[in-house]
């Protein structure tokens, strides 16, 4: 039986066990997570498990970068079942902040990524991204980590905190990890749970369009309109679905693409019913 | 004659030398400055001496907060003066990275603080603590100091950079320290190398501003109105001189006061010919 997990929930004590770990000559990684933690966290936990001496897994469900308050009330909550996953995967330290320790009274600082941040859920979602480079500032500043992992079903987010912590000199090696999927294919998410029995099956359309697209470009189409069209049409298709945006994107700059010649990769966000969901995935 | 200090100019060297003076136990001190160096950045660079064991001052004249291509182009450059009072004041190490180094191609990140960065300066120099913010945010992700030492003269810009830390939990003592004054009251700037004689003996209406606020506390005013009229009649009475803004502010919220009764601050700006002053003092 390993060690429970240390819990620390004011950032001054988790700065002062980071230092203690590095001053012991000791490895720091983090993994980010607003708890209700799934196998997708936790293939994150055991890459970070194996790269790092002290582990940190941060759950902090942060007001800041939700723009919609029904979806932050509804965010689902799961702190025993959190924490018995957490002393399973033998992480070290459960980094979990209250709101008020993290956003007191008088907080007025913002951290923010300006191009990356345009479209796709920075369109969809004002204020989102402002919210997660802001609180994932605070996650490097408070654990000072030397890696940090996140998932690819987050692609922009991955790209944006990328590029925040090579632009403010984080010292932070961003670390991206593929998706993990149920067996037919849909993304593990904690707002899954929400899926009705009938939304949970037309969920599956996301995938779909993903590998509609990469087939038409694995059979040789390059004109993204063409392809942009077949995938938005499989989701026009599936009954109860409906498309916030579908966008074939260069993989660094998230630029959107004309034609496929380099490396690219296909992002879409869709609606069953209240439920939002998002996806990606290279298609060359 | 003491070791010359060590020049670093990449974020990751700098990182790695703060980390490895950590690792010997020592506090890491810095003094923020874009050279020019006068007594006033002296007096911080002493303190900070006498309050860590490895001594950093960065220089770096920073594009990014100055709103006025001249006002940049025609900052004061003294690399080598620098360099020997860096070497007389026991400083450890210079960081002096270069601009590509700091806002390299693609850069696109920003550090702001909402509230008190509306006002005085923020209204007359729109962008400024943009830039001010976010490279400071830099160089405390990059030398990591338990302390960094700031002076009053730029009063508004500490109160900034002691509510960003503490904002995002960024773990750096935040230290301001009182303005250094010639004889006559003039406080030292790098900028006042550009006035020219009569400038310079004109420049002391900002000193004598805030002598008669004073002069007025002391002696029973309340009305702040009164007072910033006083004040105000001393620069329009000054040939040449031409007022930006003039305000009294509480020290901590640097919000406008109407009356005084706890502790207030007053804040000018003030132009003589192409030069601009700022100065402050404690009213009470």
């Amino acid at each position: 039986m390993p060690d429970e997990p240390l819990v620390i929930r004011d950032p001054a004590a988790m700065t002062a066990a980071s230092r203690a770990a590095r001053a012991r000559g000791q490895r720091v990684g983090l993994v980010p997570t607003m708890g209700a933690l799934h196998a997708g966290h936790l293939s994150l936990v055991d890459y970070a498990r194996a790269n790092s001496d002290l582990l940190v897994v941060s759950v902090f469900v942060n007001p800041m970068q939700f723009n919609n308050q029904g979806d932050l009330d509804n965010y689902p909550v799961t702190w025993e079942a959190d924490f018995a996953l957490c002393a399973q995967h033998r992480v070290d330290v459960i980094y979990a902040p209250t709101v008020d320790a993290m956003y007191p009274e008088g907080f007025q600082s913002k951290v923010l990524v300006e191009g990356l941040t345009q479209e796709m859920e920075g369109e969809f979602r004002p204020g989102h991204f402002d919210g997660v480079t802001t609180v994932v500032l605070k996650l490097f500043a408070a654990v000072r980590p030397d890696m940090a992992a996140f998932g690819q079903k987050d692609y922009q987010q991955l790209k944006v905190v990328e590029r925040m912590s090579q632009d403010l000199d984080l010292g932070v090696k961003v670390i991206g990890r593929p998706t993990v999927r149920e067996p037919d294919g849909l993304a593990l998410s904690s707002r899954n749970v929400h899926l009705s029995p009938d939304e949970r099956q037309r969920a599956l359309c996301l995938r779909r369009a993903l590998d509609q697209a990469r087939e038409l470009a694995a059979g040789g189409e390059t004109e993204v309109a063409a392809i942009e069209a077949a995938a938005g049409e499989v989701i026009a298709q599936t009954e109860g679905a409906r498309l916030d945006y579908l966008a074939v994107v260069h993989p660094d700059s998230l630029e959107r693409l004309q034609r496929l010649q380099g490396p690219s990769r296909m992002c879409l966000a869709v609606w069953l019913g209240d439920t939002r969901l998002i996806d990606n995935d290279a298609l060359n």
